[in-house]
């Protein structure tokens, strides 16, 4: 049997257009003569639908759009992704199962998380039903093929040989081998061929790496499909070897999910261009070369905002970056602005000495004079921050902090750096300078000052970030890290704590860690409890 | 048998604060010598906890909390909330039925909202048994008691003749009648009394506002505490009659309700003094008002702003109002600052005509001007936008939007009117003068501009933001409501869904409505669907 994995990336609430594409690729299927096409998990409403999923209007839409899907299923047997609404008006995750313009059977899926990013169980009833169809193929939806004692282990009793699983899993670092061991369990398990198809695409702070697998029943991976790309892709069952494809390197890997990431928000929100401060630091310079990657060169605009501070050093770095991604550049200066703003604080601020305020304000200035470019021309502000500062609450609210989308605020200093040698080789050259990567990271807003002042160096204040932020490790157990992260531990903590008020007026931003920051991560504000 | 009511005001994440808190409040309920003392659901932690539950010293230390507070049970029984577990790590939001001395039994919330604010099927395992305790006397958890056939019904057939709940019920308008309808009901079908004791306290974007009530088997309203008071309140069963204290009138309910959500944020966050930017318009009198009501004159400092476009009867306002509400007043023109930028803007921006973007320079000026203030002096903003703006996007991101707290986000313009009425009542004077209620509204960042150039009379905008954004009305159905609304709708629409992106870096604020912006309402911001 030809199997054809319909890895596509479509758009939330986008019903015509999801339609037309799901539509086109039941064409491509039946050109290819795959007697089997799979589409994603909801893949006609897009994934996660959230609130939209309210709307009567919204279901009534998508169950319009899979009855004109069924009709086109001639000669090719289709899983399609859908919302299911039954006559209590109670909404299933659901898959059609349709062949030569028929309905064969609806799959309601049963394991609905409710964890991390995921908010299933405030939409949908789960399934009670596993479901196998003829000659021999059981259907899950996403989570069910995580649940050992799930729906595709009733399938396979049912005398299930091929377990179709349709997904919208999204991607963090590694997910990819996660899913390849699991599935490759699962088969064993069951003793069965696992066809897994996967949404690919980005959607705010998600992005979905697509990586189809068909997966033999001794737990061999024999086919795997690339990441991050929209296409058709076949496969044959049986199969055997392994697949040519390997896995992309993992600093490439999360490359490139900032690139689809980027494209995706930008262009599905109507954007042509975004707009960037180019600092001369690595965060900004990063961020223009995924952006540049994304959107093209001509898709990108880098703005320098020199202040006193800013040294010979960087001003020349972020023109550098610039130039060596071939994007537009501007040079702005914000001094006569932070003049006129001094003097019209001067009498409020009389006897004060300088502190962290007029720091706070030249990033502010920034910030308001990448707005007025973002406005005047339309141009979506990428903001530059990374996990490190913005889990220290090390950046300014409405100052750097600025933007429509965050590309880098799931990315830790250290991964920022390795990264940046990633994007240098998807170049093919060095886009981003040496200078660059070996100047002490600084935020320029008084003299002679280094991100060190203030923050213990980066390898030793990430590894703290992700062990509680990322995986909610004790702090007992934090401590126990060694000498240099045990010094610092307490206050690393007190500041994370402290700073959820930034986070929360943060833009969105790509998700590539187990926890990122926004849907993941649910913290009150308010909040006084202190583990240290 | 006397009844207790600790009707308090915990702070999430505050082990130790709650637990002395708690611990007074049981001493006080023997003092005046009650049978037994209900607490709210989750007291020991506060609610809601959100991801702090993840953290396995936040749940431990919470339960040596609780231990201790059974030891101090001496003579009452006491029925108080918090987070068990059990042997599998598995979590309960649960009951701790206590009384000298001992722990006689532990309830389970058998049904976990998941839907509007709510996340408890994300953290909890859902209790499966109903528990009464001698003499007749049955526990159950918020949300438990709005199922018909939930444990009440079950303790009820098992003879309870007193049905304790203990809650934490968000507040919204109108919700102290609908939660006296239902209980009344529900004592009817049970045949017993009802116990209703309610947090009370602001969290974020959750105001709590008590209202403890003693219902009778008849389902008469037989006691009724106060809301937004934190104290302990005794009421006897059995007891007849009809209450001595009445309702709260609507607006002024609202109001209550904004300066108790006011004063939790910016107390518990431990902030002193708050700054205002007073535009002279209603929305930031209105937010001065209550905030002067929350905090004293002294936590009140109110800045006016002004451009070349501020009116002389606005600028006269602004200062009216400070000097009503007697609070600290500061006047900072801005024109030169707008200057500057646009002296600095020039090249960019050369041959392009002025629109939007000088509108929303002038509005990034004034906010980055409150938050240099802030940063200065530790004075936490306070936004003053309402909800007829939000809704449409008729603000400024990083301008009018800046603050670490939204007061009336949720108050449509309309509502604004009424509750500032509601203000002048309160004070017993004209906080607010009659000009701000009668001008045109104006954003003043234009010449001769009003809000209704951009958007449709404010009666119209807010019947379609309470069908489409509070209640999911479909865009036929709200069309139906008759010509003024018909002929904007769809304008008003677009303007709502293209507006997420802003609501998504807005400051949190009180909801007041069944539905705000914020964790109630999770919209995609990459969202093609158009209902119209």
């Amino acid at each position: 049997m030809k199997i054809a994995f319909a890895q596509i990336n479509v758009t939330v609430g986008d019903l015509p257009g999801n339609a037309a594409k799901i539509a086109s690729f039941l064409a491509k299927a039946r050109r290819a003569k795959a007697g089997l096409v799979l589409f994603p998990e909801l893949a006609v409403t897009g994934y996660p639908p959230e609130d939209l999923l309210f709307k009567p209007s919204f279901i009534e839409g998508n169950l319009k759009v899979l009855k004109r899907l069924v009709l086109l299923t001639r000669g090719v047997t289709a899983v399609i992704g859908f919302v299911d609404r039954d006559p209590q008006g109670r909404l299933y995750n659901a898959a059609a199962v349709a062949a030569n313009g028929r309905l064969l059977a609806v799959y309601h899926k049963v394991h609905l998380p409710n964890y991390g990013v995921f908010d299933e169980k405030r939409y949908f009833t789960p399934g009670a039903k596993p479901l196998v169809f003829p000659p021999a193929i059981g259907v899950s939806i996403c989570e069910d093929i995580w649940a050992e004692e799930g729906p595709c282990r009733q399938e396979a009793w049912a005398g299930a040989k091929v377990l179709v699983n349709i997904s919208a899993s999204p991607y963090h670092a590694g997910k990819l081998r996660e899913r390849e061991r699991l599935l490759a369990r699962r088969a064993r398990a069951c003793q069965a061929w696992i066809c897994y198809n996967n949404l690919v695409g980005g959607q705010d702070e998600l992005v979905f790496d697509g990586g189809c697998l068909l997966v033999s029943p001794k737990g061999q991976v024999v086919f795997r499909a690339p990441q991050f790309t929209e296409d058709l892709f076949l496969a044959s069952i049986p199969s055997s070897g392994k697949p040519r494809r390997r896995p992309l390197p993992a600093d490439g890997e999360i490359f490139r999910a900032l690139v689809l990431g980027t494209r995706d928000y930008v262009q599905k929100n109507g954007f042509r261009r975004v707009v960037i401060g180019l600092s001369g630091g690595i965060d900004s310079a990063l961020t223009a070369a995924v952006a540049a990657a994304a959107l093209g060169r001509k898709g990108v605009v880098g703005v320098s905002l020199p202040s006193r501070f800013s040294s010979a050093g960087t001003r020349a770095d972020a023109r550098a970056v610039a130039k060596a991604l071939r994007i537009r550049f501007l040079e702005i200066p914000v001094e006569p602005v932070v003049a006129a703003f001094s003097q019209a604080l001067r009498g409020s601020f009389e006897g004060r000495k300088a502190d962290a305020t007029e720091e706070n304000l030249q990033a502010r200035i920034r910030g308001t004079l990448l707005m007025a470019l973002s406005n005047k021309f339309g141009w979506l502000v990428l903001a530059t921050g990374n996990k490190s500062e913005l889990s220290t609450g090390y950046c300014t609210l409405y100052g750097d902090m600025v933007g429509g989308f965050a590309v880098i605020k799931d990315v830790t200093k250290t991964q920022v750096y390795r990264v940046s040698r990633a994007a240098n080789r998807h170049f093919g050259r060095r886009v981003i300078p040496e200078s660059v990567f070996t100047r002490a990271p600084t935020a320029e807003l008084k003299p002679r000052q280094t991100d060190q002042d203030t923050l213990p160096p980066y390898p030793v204040l990430d590894t703290i970030v992700k062990d509680y932020v990322e995986a909610d490790r004790p702090a007992a157990s934090i401590r126990s890290r060694g000498k240099a992260v045990a010094s610092v531990l307490d206050r690393v903590i007190r500041m994370v704590d402290r700073n959820e008020y930034k986070r929360r007026q943060a833009p969105v931003g790509i998700k590539i860690t187990p926890r990122a920051f926004g849907r993941d991560r649910r913290m009150p504000i308010t909040n006084r409890f202190q583990e240290i």
